[in-house]
């Protein structure tokens, strides 16, 4: 083997590069060596390759960019897609989703749904996600198989749940779980998850940040996503949900607070001086009526936010596309003020925003020389993207997922022209409808 | 020739006939004859078909649904999409939109300018379009190559236009417009269109209305976009808009009125009491930071709604399931309420409510015995559309344009297997890419 040989060369198309100065390279040359990104250089059809390339990728007529970010998922719900819409929080969560889940999640619900999540997500676009569910290390395992960057949060609520009948022994759990992924694969990082601040115990929340900081892994949970939650919180614990996890002492760079649709200016000014990120699904809390994140104001205030899908219960898709250009557009008419949120805004709230979010900066969220090789292309040839004056605007107002057309993970080619190489897609949806089958057969 | 000879049978997958009953027929079997939907059967497969048909199309796993309704474009705007987003409104009409449409605006482009916009429709579901914009002849006359049914609405504004120097003399231009359509193919209805209140006087406003009553087509207007468009009107005329066109005379049911993003109570009395119909552009009223339409108010009110694009300068994208997925959103969020525009009554804003709209009900919009053949038929057999609990939902929240794969109108197939039949797609692109490349050299 020569030394200066190349795992992949990209050449052709157009670069976005994300990167701090935001470069846009016409026909570059990207080469790529054992996961990372080893060269970026223009003119890449006249470059002077030395050595060879085990794989060689012709981007002309595409866009080249970092991989999408999705900071919040829950992947096995994808088996409960479309199965309750339209209904009224209380009754969708109480009537139908929470005894889905007692009932139906198990271990291969979770593994089979993950896996075809999976499979919709690189099929969209997006390279990393985070997600919290039962059975986390069932998505951990379907991570390994798609290829996919992951972070696995173990979740933790104060009551019995499928994977975890007896909710004491937090610590042994999370300890444990900790000790299982490391250095599994460079891919695959953990985090923790308390569910919510009115599903958890102020001991339970301590005693999880705690755990989290002596691993030196993210906090994740979800906050302020209704706007009940406000009354509930202060009722209990005499303060507003913010100030009651600030007087925990939890909030701090590496907490990501979940939602944040009903934070006040006193929320904010804490997030942004403890430098708390927060995750935002916009399309998730339309649909189920919870509200919408004052995220241009958060991020005014230097807060780091992230976009994330949520379930697919709740979406009901994974397209990150979908999720850019409804944040783009929602942003606006809520504030009335068609310049906020603009296009090139948005496309880093999907991909450097959302690994600074996870804490996932320094190796990925955009292209440059010395990063992990997180890479997709778009196919812009189409009806639809049709002139083409600004490549930012296009891709927020009018791609979408199925325009994706191949995508690297770690230097690894996990899809070529639509065809996924690390999933057998058939089989993943036939794995599933036979999961809603059964689901439908029970409920009837 | 045989007397029961079809000219297209289908069969297998799911019927949504979005008919007053709102069957679904699973294993359907649906008979075509002269562009006429003249059979609808259960057990599609099992069906002793007499006589023989010219072509025989599969649906087995997919969905099969009315063609969609777009009531409202400017389809050669396609020309400036993403050529000047995220700018305050004011500028980015009188600072960029307006000039470009002064300077480039020309029978080419137009003409080339909604071919690709037709391409691009039918790619995503689209049978039937109601356009506003210069030059309106050759917008018809890319509809007669394309094969879309079209309402196309000659203009009219107080001001020189491209296509009309000489704002006076509109009676003339108005019964021309009428006469050159009358009988050139049963696909192509016409109608007019003045620009809005605040850009035709009274004088032009009833003129036009009196010319659409004589020849008993449509008349549309945009109405109450944005807010500062009351205050403008009562200054000008002492009346709130909504009442300034009911002083007019101009309102009953075969009037349009596009956006309505602030109509009030009585304005709704008023569009209720004379059954005017009500054009809803969700994304675009998004994107300009404009408004959102009260649409889940008004059609309590029994107000007739139809969904629509607008431009592709405001959108950016003509894909009716993304305004679809965006409409069963933001009127949840906003009234927070996730129970309002549930995924049945969004698609039936898609479908029928949209002809309905503009005046078609008795033609298209559902599939029923009698009606015209427009059928669109969508790919269920992917991820994102995996596992299938409700055809209504899965539309709605998870399907996108890029999963229609066939769409007849008129009883004519337009594209199969996303092969676009009526449309060379290249030619449509290149030519559009060229008119782009002529306007970013002239403004550079």
């Amino acid at each position: 083997m020569q030394t200066n040989d190349w795992d992949i060369i990209i050449t052709g198309g157009t670069l976005l590069t994300m990167s701090g100065k935001m470069e846009i390279i016409q026909n570059p040359f990207v080469g790529i060596k054992d996961g990372i990104i080893v060269a970026i250089k223009e003119n890449g059809n006249q470059q002077n390759i030395s050595g060879f390339a085990k794989e060689y990728i012709d981007a002309s007529g595409c866009i080249i960019m970092p991989g999408l970010v999705n900071t919040h998922t829950h992947l096995p719900m994808v088996c409960f897609r479309g199965m309750a819409d339209d209904l009224p929080l209380m009754e969708w969560l109480n009537g139908h989703i929470f005894p889905a889940e007692a009932r139906f999640v198990n271990k291969k619900m979770v593994y089979d749904g993950a896996l075809l999540a999976m499979a919709e997500m690189i099929l969209s676009g997006t390279t990393t996600f985070c997600d919290g569910y039962f059975f986390e290390d069932k998505i951990g395992q379907a991570a390994l198989q798609s290829g996919m960057r992951a972070v696995i949060a173990q979740g933790f609520i104060d009551f019995p749940t499928p994977d975890n009948p007896d909710p004491s022994g937090k610590m042994v759990i999370a300890k444990r779980f900790v000790d299982r992924w490391k250095n599994v694969s460079p891919l695959v990082a953990t985090a923790f998850f308390c569910h919510s601040p009115y599903t958890c115990s102020p001991e339970t929340i301590t005693t999880i940040k705690e755990a989290a900081r002596a691993a030196g892994i993210p906090f994740l949970m979800h906050l302020l996503e209704n706007k009940d939650e406000i009354p509930t919180i202060i009722k209990r614990y005499g303060r507003k949900p913010v100030q009651h996890l600030l007087s925990l002492g939890v909030l701090d760079e590496q907490t990501i607070a979940v939602h944040c649709n009903w934070v006040d200016g006193e929320d904010m000014a804490i997030f942004a001086a403890l430098d708390v990120k927060v995750s935002h699904n916009p399309e998730s809390s339309m649909k189920l009526a919870a509200g919408v994140a004052p995220i241009p104001e958060m991020m005014r205030r230097g807060i780091t936010c992230g976009l994330g899908t949520d379930g697919q219960a709740s979406n009901n898709d994974l397209d990150m596309f979908r999720e850019i250009s409804m944040a783009a557009k929602v942003h606006k008419v809520i504030t009335l003020n068609p310049t906020v949120m603009d296009a090139r805004t948005v496309l880093q709230l999907a991909t450097i925003d959302g690994a600074r979010t996870l804490g996932l900066e320094k190796r990925i969220g955009s292209i440059e020389v010395g990063k992990d090789a997180d890479i997709i292309l778009l196919d812009m040839n189409k009806p639809h993207l049709t002139p083409l004056y600004n490549c930012y605007s296009q891709l927020v107002y009018a791609a979408s997922g199925a325009d994706v057309i191949t995508s690297i993970i770690g230097g690894k080619v996990v899809m070529k022209n639509r065809r996924l190489l690390t999933i057998d897609v058939d089989r993943a949806m036939e794995n599933v409808r036979r999961i809603s089958a059964d689901i439908k057969l029970k409920q009837a």
